[in-house]
């Protein structure tokens, strides 16, 4: 049997797994990433519960054919190098894969993280009877990735698949990255509790003004209650989601577009509000074309797919 | 030498051109399409005037490798059929492919004519530095391709790269495609120009109403000029065709954005507006990333590509 390695770096916790050729994950474990430790620490430890991962199960390191190591951005990929990751201080222009590698004794392919779990969808989730995706990961930022005929796209600065970036409302919301009308604006997790909260604060009646601390999982707990201003923020949301997976469409042609990430915790109730601004704006002659689908992998597929992209390596 | 043939075929002319393995065009030809004949007749045609010009520059049929041939939208382009295209009446559903691969007695590989300009690009144009481009086509519609990690996108219904129709005002201005606010519904230069002609219509001042007809280059004449109207009409086609080039950056990460088509007649007067609004909207720390450009392959590009695509085609 071969076994590839995924290790999925975030800024608290780092995870670590094993799958075979089928993407089964063979085992999984967790440490936490403490980054003021510094690179050499963090990977030292890494590579301990690595290996401590590895045996347990009964495998030899000889078995591990290669490791993926999914990363924050931004990164040098082809050299290997983070360049100044917000989440990990202490990890600016650093070596990650030559240091993980020398202390693995394996050799490691680095990879943006929603790339890596776009790539998953890809191999083993939504994704897997279609060599065209987009995926869209909704957490505090709106991340994603994008395979177009069977191919990761990475671009010019391996930055392809910035889907928050996507300008839906030319001269609107301020983004974090310095835009104006960005998807992420409006969409993320954190910017549609955001949106709430401000028209909370205007003194706008609702019950989420109610909760001590709006969040994204109040605004949809609220608006499946029906009240209207969290409905009307839901909606907001939808309609950007669905725009964007418009744009997505008429740039790269994914026959399904992905959503991925803590707000599609949703479910359907958010589904098929996207699905409805789909059909309301898209193309006619090209609807039915692109489906909308929601991830299933859950929060393993940075890990999986880490692994995923380190077997197609290995394999080509 | 090998000999590479480009066919762009559109509804008015069909252009018939024989490249080497530099992309130097080493003759051309052109005939007129005559679409209502029907495609056997068409293609016949398009095999006598490929052969004629062949031999008239000391080539035999043996001398061409592979045959490529660009044409208009929509086509399932693997199994190489025309599906319905507006300026073929009596294409439809053809498999042009082969009708015209049992004329000329040589394999021919079909692309998309947006795509075949793309390609032309990055193999001897504005391009050829890189291995990602995006490409924009500013004709009567907005068409395009995009080349990514060196490979030029297809997608799924093989129509990535309609940056056309990409969305940049939600709501905004109804598209021929049916949806609103498409970078096309803007920045075409018939679209152009009709903007600028509903404002005289509505009685705004301005040194366009002396034209009886108001064209792109009327408008971009008269902005020249310092005419308001005239002004604000360009600034808003560079305004939209910026925030195009963002969305194609935070999608596919091209090193360059190269504009093509008639409009780009207009020269730095409107490749500068478009890159102050590039710098004005983009994502601060992505500034200067992405490079815009006009394309200097001129008409040629379509006939080019197709004979490019192609050479990639029997190369691989």
């Amino acid at each position: 049997m071969r076994v590839y390695s995924g290790i999925d770096l975030g800024g608290t916790n780092v995870k670590v797994g094993l799958i075979d050729d089928n993407f089964r994950l063979l085992c999984k474990s967790s440490i936490e990433t403490m980054p003021e430790k510094g690179p050499e620490d963090v990977f030292e430890r890494v590579a301990e519960e690595h290996n401590r991962l590895a045996s347990e199960n009964g495998l030899q390191l000889d078995d591990i054919c290669i490791a993926g190591m999914g990363l924050p951005g931004p990164a040098n990929l082809s050299e290997g190098i983070l360049i100044n990751p917000p989440n990990l201080p202490g990890f600016e222009n650093c070596p990650v894969r030559d240091i993980f590698s020398s202390k693995l004794g394996r050799e490691v392919v680095i990879e943006n993280d929603a790339n890596a779990a776009c790539w998953a969808e890809y191999e083993c989730g939504k994704g897997e009877q279609s060599e065209d995706i987009a995926f869209v990961t909704l957490g505090t930022g709106v991340g994603g990735g994008i395979v177009c005929d069977g191919h990761l796209l990475h671009g010019f600065r391996e930055s392809a698949g910035e889907v928050g970036h996507i300008i839906i409302y030319p001269d609107g919301r301020l983004c974090g990255c310095g835009q104006r009308g960005c998807a992420e604006a409006y969409a993320s997790a954190s910017n549609t509790a955001e949106r709430a909260k401000e028209f909370v604060q205007a003194g706008v009646t609702s019950s989420l003004s109610a909760y001590d601390q709006i969040t994204s999982e109040a605004v949809f707990t609220e608006a499946q209650k029906g009240d209207r201003l969290a409905l009307s923020i839901v909606d907001e949301t939808a309609k950007v989601l669905a725009l964007l997976a418009i744009n997505l469409q008429n740039a790269a042609n994914p026959e399904r577009v992905i959503f991925a990430g803590g707000m599609i915790q949703a479910g359907d109730f958010l589904l098929d509000k996207i699905k409805f601004y789909f059909d309301k704006y898209c193309w006619p002659s090209r609807k039915g074309e692109t489906d909308l689908a929601f991830s299933t992998l859950g929060t393993e597929s940075g890990m999986i797919g880490a692994a995923a992209v380190a077997r197609r390596h290995f394999l080509a």
